[in-house]
């Protein structure tokens, strides 16, 4: 019986610790599953979630998947929304950034919050709440109880704290109520586990030892690593514009994919799929002996991205677009090439150059009237400057593929 | 007319300047002293006070004289009891000195408070405030409010928080709160000046910036020294028992202010009694002529204090009892001196060898049976080292002067 336990044990904790960064402690996690076993009782597995950016990409996903693997796994998982702050604003008045937001934003932003995360999640496991329930209620007794469970030698330990604090930049005595009050809702959701990126690491042991102040079972900590972008190098990120949204339609989400490097395909298998474990090791031992091109395992990483998010059918439509323009359809196979000794070329002289248009400015009338395509894309911008080999084609019949040198 | 004011406001500052530490800022004060004239609307005077400690001595009451004498002047005077922060207790459970008060607790020390308290101050002129009345019903969202108005940084310049965050002692988050809190009752309360001791420059400062964040007239800040104790070392407090109650009788006070050295003499007259300054400058003077001699001065100080604490008829009454007993009364002109060339003696044996006892246990024996007088006062400890100058004396007729070498 109880060595049933402990292989079920092992077997949820062979799923749960792929592409984890962190467990804290991993033993008690251990510990919490099987007792989660024995008692029938699944897990309440916590993640906040902030009320102000409901426009979620794969970077989000990472931590989404793993909460999906969760509930894979029999377990509960608990979304907060952290409507409380985004209703308060910064009553500093200094962050431009948290403004202030009215009750209506926040249940738009949160009903578009569930329309997307619904495609990760399991909406029969998933129970949602907004932490205004137990927080707007707190008057200052309660505050000050909180507040006096943790030090200010202790928070300002917190990497953010400590980098501005030795920078002499101003902290406001409310930054210090925030990690308390995500701690918080810990206490009061009676949360197993809380998942978070690495970047939330002290905000969830925060949450841990609030438990145990208030005499409660001590949650988990879990951190994902955070997810590169589509440049390989930042992490992904709106505005840093190297983002694959999750309300991206099947084809762009498709040709972003097809853009990552080569470095990051296993890892984003890891962590944005639902591939398994044996089948990724697999894929990646492919390409190590060369029996695999990254191409077609790229290939097949866009298309089980883009099931979760649309299903497989558009997937394999996006992939027979994406091989029509970028290889086969309307672009003949000997197409002259062009040689050129730089490192960028102004597209509307090198149509002049290659006859293909009689001026310049023809060049850029031409290519306002949508009638240049680069790559078998529509080239939008008049002035484009070139840094890459492609295929020009100028209406339906002239080509020319360009190469740099 | 308004050459007027300004006399009247430079009067008025010559009686708030007395035995000030600081004012921050003078000029502002002038200002509002003026105003006040020309508005005819008193200033708005706050003390706040400790509900934990109703056993008030003459160290409370140097601010509780600046607080008449504004009163004197023709202002308000704001107490407020800060029963909030006395009724929730230490939330991080550390300090065994700040426990929990029930209501009824609060209310009778508050009970206690005020009929000492209207000792000093003019009831008609002063009005209680409990500050429940305002904290309680503050919610999370004001807390925050409040606390985004005050950086760390700030709070960890406060004297104490820098010496402990230095040392690695624990400041609980909540202790930023109690600042804040105490600031905000000047906010509730419209405040013009707040007075407090010196080692409560910082908390008073606190008040006048959240009163500006609060967009109201920012508060002064006066401090007063803190008194030393009867020892005239160590500040008064009634741990250390070097401190005169406003509740002990007469008598008690009397012998206890004749027990502070010369030095304070001058320092007393201007932080506890209602004497004029030009009265206490000329004392100073004739002491350092030898005109006067400290001893009537430090009597007069003594009736001084008694007059306000119970009457004048009462202050003479402890003078003359006091005189009786340590120079005429019982004790005759001419006592035999007996020089002992030691530094203590212990008392049975010394009766014994001056032939005023039969035996050492015979000694004794008087002792407990209270025969015996030192200086007047009746000895109980049978086993009395004298380490003084004094007389002695054993039944209605034996007496000795005991000198010591």
């Amino acid at each position: 019986m109880s060595k049933n336990v402990d292989i079920k044990v092992k077997e949820q904790m062979q799923l749960i610790r792929r592409g984890v960064a962190e467990i804290i402690p991993e033993e008690e996690l251990q510990q919490k599953l099987g007792q989660s076993i024995k008692e029938k009782r699944p897990l309440r597995v916590k993640l906040g979630l902030d009320p102000t950016a409901p426009d979620i990409h794969l970077g989000h996903t990472v931590v989404l998947n793993k909460l999906r693997q969760f509930q894979d796994l029999g377990h509960e998982v608990h979304l907060i929304i952290g409507d409380f702050t985004g209703r308060i604003g910064d009553p500093s008045g200094k962050s431009e950034t948290r403004k202030q937001l009215s009750e209506e934003e926040v249940e738009a932003n949160a009903a578009t919050y569930k329309e997307q995360i619904f495609k990760v999640l399991d909406p029969e496991k998933t129970i949602i709440h907004f932490n205004s329930e137990w927080l707007m209620p707190l008057n200052l007794v309660d505050v000050l109880n909180l507040a006096g469970k943790y030090t200010v030698a202790r928070m300002l330990e917190r990497d953010d704290f400590d980098k501005r604090y030795k920078e002499g930049l101003p902290i406001g005595i409310h930054e210090f109520m925030y990690p308390l009050m995500q701690g918080y809702d810990s206490v009061a959701l009676k949360a197993d586990v809380e998942l978070g990126g690495t970047d939330q690491k002290f905000n969830l042991l925060v949450g841990r030892n609030l438990q145990k102040e208030y005499g409660l079972q001590p949650q988990l900590a879990l951190t994902m690593p955070i997810l590169e972008g589509t440049d390989g190098v930042q992490k992904m990120s709106k505005s840093l514009g190297n983002y694959i949204g999750v309300n991206e339609d099947a084809y762009e989400m498709f040709g972003k994919t097809m853009s990552i490097t080569d470095e990051l395909i296993i890892r984003y298998f890891e962590l944005v799929t639902r591939v398994e474990q044996a089948e990724i090791d697999k894929m990646e031992k492919g390409m190590q002996t060369g029996a695999l091109n990254p191409r077609d395992v790229k290939m097949r990483l866009a298309r089980e991205i883009i099931t979760i998010y649309h299903n497989e059918k558009e997937a394999l439509k996006a992939q027979e677009r994406f091989l029509l323009v970028f290889s086969q359809r309307d672009i003949p196979e000997d197409i002259p090439e062009v040689v050129v000794n730089e490192k960028e070329i102004w597209l509307p002289k090198f149509l002049q150059e290659q006859g293909m248009v009689d001026s310049t400015s023809d060049g850029r009338r031409m290519i306002k009237q949508g009638a240049v395509k680069l790559n078998g894309e529509k080239c939008k911008d008049e002035n484009v400057v070139v840094e890459d080999e492609m295929v020009i084609q100028v209406g339906k019949r002239k080509f020319v593929k360009l190469l740099l040198k």
